[in-house]
């Protein structure tokens, strides 16, 4: 932490600041600049805790605070030391060398569109199987999933294909029932700062995909990862789906596409794309999903359809089962050409 | 609704959609002008929610659905015919020409600092005590509350002060237990979109500070109020805190000031400011509570600490107990210039 | 300027950092933490100026450089050692405890128009007449503006009404005719960046209102400003006009009422506040002036049309005429609480 | 046009607004819905400019007016039927199947550097080559580039080179000196509405580089587009250069690979994208670009210095000379596989 000194400070400002860092048990650098001092205490992420619990932006002559060091550890590059988390889901390894083609419906809404999407998408050799049980959804009055009888449709859906099943838990007293069927825990972007929910998923052990916030930092997006791996689960996938910017025309979201690298550098864990909902559009899935695989992505998740016009839920961004073998052939190839390949089983 | 079809749309495109929305029940009006048609269905929410799920985004010759009702119903200024909602907490009234200063800790940290920060508030005239005894952290390495032990600090506080307390739940398994102690719950700007939190707060019929999410739109944050409301629970504020912009300098968020007249037209429930979290910079708090009133907020929420400087969170925006008497009469002498009184007891 | 270093950098890295900015005639203070090595050089402006072209941050094992000092001299508080800029524009005062009350059409539309709108805001005695003889406008299909014959009707006004006139400047060729008429140049937010038309402006002495960019930071708009002072025109009142968010419901830009307070701390410079084109709404323009009079701002600008409905541009957000004195009356009163007196001749 | 009408408007309200736009020249089509009456006007660009300008918002019983036709003719896809513009630069075409790769200095900075970086690059084959001789500074301090003499070097490449010449223009004045030496002038992100500028250029039928403004939507892009456009200039390319965010850490802006996408689907133009500049950072060029290939761009723009640490702009985000070639081949083995080939003489 830095600890900038407005230029009007007096020596007995900064003598105080001194002191206290120091009785917090950190050491303090000062630098006397010709128009302001700065006074440096640069330990690791628990001091720089404590400092910030100081007090120190509201003392006399303080300026302001600047962190050095970045604020999580076990989502760190350095912790393992450039070393990659690859992923094991049932035999399909995620992370490193290896692109995830997550895909399925937005939502289950009834046996036969579920088993129907289910083999078209294992048809075309994707990783995983994705689909929603229970939805967030912004209006009340809008179909909230089918809950139970989701999970045992979707429990159905792998029993057939083989393919190990993504689906989204929303409420803490619904994690033994997911547990039951999924095989990697998705948190909504709604949820990234649930620590209730991601404590409990940490607690669980299950695999996560962890959805980015519609206006999370990716600082924020890799601490919300750091609540769930200091609970001792390691397996931890980044998703990022879209952010929020003043462009609210032609598209839902605005794609992060530079996430993926500055993810990369900042942290050990797969990075995996959503251009379903991040565009809300189909047509831009593919050109969005290309970009990802050329970028670096360690996978993408889509939503897939038999007919998206009776889908009862965001039908407009699915894609079309008839085309989706090509649609996959396309991102295999471009992952291809990144140094990836595709998993499966 | 209003549906756009596109230049290039043939009349059998147009007819399908006719049909489509027809099916579902409503009247569709298409309008044909010089270069595109577009197709108006003006139902209710009900009714476009059925054809917001008919998929015609997706459909051929469809170039985009314009919403043209407001999606909420029980949160719009309609419904009440533009009458306001007065909440009254214990004999506190919020909401039409009362203006309420909540104040208190940011959190509960100790038997000394909360008794003492209730006596000062309360010696100011306030009209509710804040804290918190479960605190949302971006960092799993920070304090996170004193939880049940900060509840009963609460409890005694209140029993001493005679002033009926806010303070967050952030865990749906907490909720018995807040609800031992609190006169208001607060949802916090994370848990927004929460919604199993806020459908059992709903069910508990306690009244409610729903705070906006950082990038929430005001139509979001309603339809969060209406998942409270739409179960029987009519006891909902809003809390503007801040947004998230491209100016990430000088401050934590963006105050909306924006949202207070807006909202006062969108809705009959209270609006509420929390200046203290939107910029996490104590002088800053003083003339954006003077803006708030001065632009019609039916209340501000703040943070008082005795010693701010050794505050286990947020200490830098808390307002220093021995000067909190003086800002209270200024907030209140603007309120009463924008024609509002101070709630009390 | 600090200098992040990785947490993998050699000493020779370090070594090599510190070279290079002892060889730009900097001193650099190591400072070798538990994990990392910062590198702080303290000097000025310039020097950090010097240092930013050193290209440090392509350097082997540096992460990033961290700017301590402002990036502005002339437009910074410590330079008038904490005295303000009180402008004086033809004996109306501008800034320390005077507020500027500046109206008047949007756009000079006829003689008719601009005299009445002239005649109306001087009976309810405001400080500027505000009008408009260049429009920028995002289409290329809309009325541009009057031009020449604009800028002769806002003399006209100005002869009858004895108000000094606030006009904008879009192109540097139209210097010399604006000049003529205007006792204030506008620049408008989509030439906050226009460093030819700034620097022009700055070498004409002439008092001028610099409106902040949409996306501007405030560091931004006070760099803009330091390209007129620099150029020894030390006339200059920023305009805060609202900015671009991710929330376009309800209004056309968000209101930054902050910027009030924080530009206050930051510079000497008069803080001048545009409701009207900030909301694009009239209703919401008298709560957005009171809460910028509350928030201490030296000044509001706002727009007033004898007849809106017929208006050519903006009518939506203008004033009405035969209201406007009440208007001014209780802008006036807020201003007063917050210890400023209406500026007049 | 949609004009929406409140809740709560009266029957005289509706004929008003319905008689308002039939003494405009358009027709009027009202939907009587359950609640609300929307009026249709859907006519052209032109009419919509006529009824923008009636001022139906401030008139009794109307909400709001919802635009249904884009604001932009000359730009649009739909007048050219689909067929997408290629330009033709001194032999090289963009647009269409061709993909350009435009490299060089961020500034000219010296005869030596200027024509290593142009010999470097054109053996890597690029198409254009470009280079800074006026240069926009967010700082007065700042190198502001050799001006006259920066564009007496790149004729100087150019001549040795062959390869064409993409520069900026900033001020009007400098028209016909830049005219001499560019085949592409270059308008800047803070330049994109200053509209002398943009009519200027028009009229002066030379070849443009249109950034994107740092909050400037699609729609706002393409209105300035227009301005070239309709002052019967055929040949504008757009630039993306990325867009402001609430994340301002890790990079300098967020680049909207949307935008690529989204633009080929509105307009008939090249779309051409600035991953230097969007990121401000060298090791985010390559995956950058990639992305922009993968995902359907005509081009990138990306700067090149034979040795970034001591470039006086930009250097961190300068490709290396000595790997450019390598750089060079990867993005056009990715432009080839979303079918496009690099252009060359």
């Amino acid at each position: 932490m830095m600890i900038v000194m407005q230029e009007t400070a007096s020596d007995e400002d900064i003598k105080a600041v001194i002191e206290k860092i120091e009785q917090a048990g950190a050491i303090a650098h000062p630098i006397k600049g010709a128009r302001l001092t700065v006074i440096g205490a640069i330990g690791d992420v628990e001091q720089d805790v404590n400092i910030e619990s100081l007090g120190l932006e509201g003392q006399p002559g303080v300026d302001r605070l600047v962190p050095i060091l970045k604020p999580y550890k076990l989502a760190s590059t350095q912790i393992r030391h450039g070393e990659r988390t690859v992923l094991d889901i049932q035999g399909r390894k995620i992370g490193g060398d290896h692109f995830a083609l997550i895909a399925g419906p937005c939502t289950v809404e009834s046996r036969e569109q579920t088993m129907e999407t289910a083999r078209c998408v294992r048809d075309a050799g994707v990783t995983l199987l994705r689909g929603g049980a229970y939805k967030p959804r912004t209006s009340p009055y809008a179909f909230q999933g089918l809950g139970g009888e989701g999970l045992r449709l979707l429990a159905e859906a792998k029993a057939e294909t083989g393919l190990p099943v993504v689906t989204e838990l929303m409420d803490v007293r619904d994690l033994a029932d997911v547990l039951e069927v999924a095989d990697v825990i998705q948190v909504g972007a709604r949820n990234m700062q649930n620590y209730p929910l991601l404590t409990e998923i940490g607690r669980s052990g299950c695999p996560v995909l962890l959805k980015r916030g519609l206006s999370a930092t990716l600082d924020e997006l890799l601490m919300a990862a750091e609540y769930i791996l200091k609970e001792g689960n390691p397996s931890v996938m980044l998703c990022e789906r879209g952010v929020r910017t003043f462009e609210t025309d032609h598209r839902r979201t605005t794609l992060d596409i530079m996430a993926i690298p500055i993810l990369k550098e900042l942290t050990h864990l797969p990075v995996i794309v959503d251009p379903s909902h991040a565009a809300g559009r189909r047509d831009l899935v593919l050109p969005l999903s290309l970009a990802a695989a050329a970028a670096g992505a360690d996978g993408i998740i889509v939503e897939v359809h038999p007919n998206p016009d009776v889908a009862v839920c965001d039908g407009p961004q699915a894609l079309l089962a008839d085309t989706f073998a090509e649609f996959a052939s396309a991102v295999q190839r471009t992952a291809e050409t990144a140094g990836k390949a595709l998993s499966a089983a």
